[in-house]
């Protein structure tokens, strides 16, 4: 999908959110924002068995690897348009970390999404030949990661 | 990947939730746990989009119906064998209601996934023409979805 049409769907977006609030959402917090935390958190879970093999804290598993650098290519291949909803920054509501900056900044957001998307196939078509090679695919990904962090996300204390 | 090496990788996910635990979680809950939850939560953020408009509580969209049909199909594509770490059932542990046959039923939980794979991509190459498509489409998404429940889900109360 083009960055035009992205920027079309964002639109429309905040209208299409209130449909999966009524489907799905437990809790009053924004769905756009639950969306993109989850998210987060599946990358957070397929970096983390990656890492944990890369750093000597589990023992590297091929079939693994593999498994979570091709999770990592599925995810970053979701279409995120529905997520940065005009409106949910942090400066707008509560509970996010996404910056205004964000928003303003959607073509570089998605350049920076397609980075991590063509690091985790590499990844993911290396990861079976051993600890090096998820250790040295890592690095890409964990590049991209700390740049969209530090342009777009409110820092750590 | 087969069913086998997804058996395969049962037996070591264990260890390497561990490496999750490290990297990515703030909390105690589980780390197979939480990436399981924000799994369903994705599904149920684009399920409600395109739920959204089959009820004409939205208005139909033609890109963002295939963008959630098309993050349907990438989200069950994803290697769950990280998520089903044995011990994890709701019979060993709070926090979860996923059952202990969805446990000893690997093989049915995954052809249930490759169902909604299948459902997910159909609808996204429907999802573009019309209201009526993404109704019809959704009929065998919510099925399996439902069947998955059914058998392997603590029943609502």
């Amino acid at each position: 999908m083009s960055l035009l049409s992205k920027t079309a769907l964002l639109a429309t977006a905040a209208t299409l959110a209130a449909g999966a609030a009524l489907a799905g959402s437990h809790s009053a917090e924004n769905p756009a924002v639950k969306a993109r935390k989850a998210h987060m958190q599946l990358y957070s879970h397929n970096i983390g068995i990656l890492a944990g093999m890369a750093r000597g804290n589990t023992e590297y598993n091929a079939d693994a690897a593999v498994a979570a650098a091709s999770n990592l290519a599925d995810l970053s291949h979701i279409n995120e348009a529905s997520y940065w909803v005009e409106g949910t920054d942090s400066e707008s509501i509560e509970g996010t970390r996404a910056l205004p900056a964000l928003f303003a900044n959607m073509g570089d957001v998605q350049a920076k999404i397609d980075q991590l998307n063509a690091a985790s196939v590499a990844l993911s078509e290396t990861a079976g030949n051993g600890l090096e090679a998820v250790q040295a695919g890592l690095g890409p990904i964990g590049q991209v990661c700390g740049a969209c962090h530090d342009a777009y996300r409110v820092p750590n204390n």
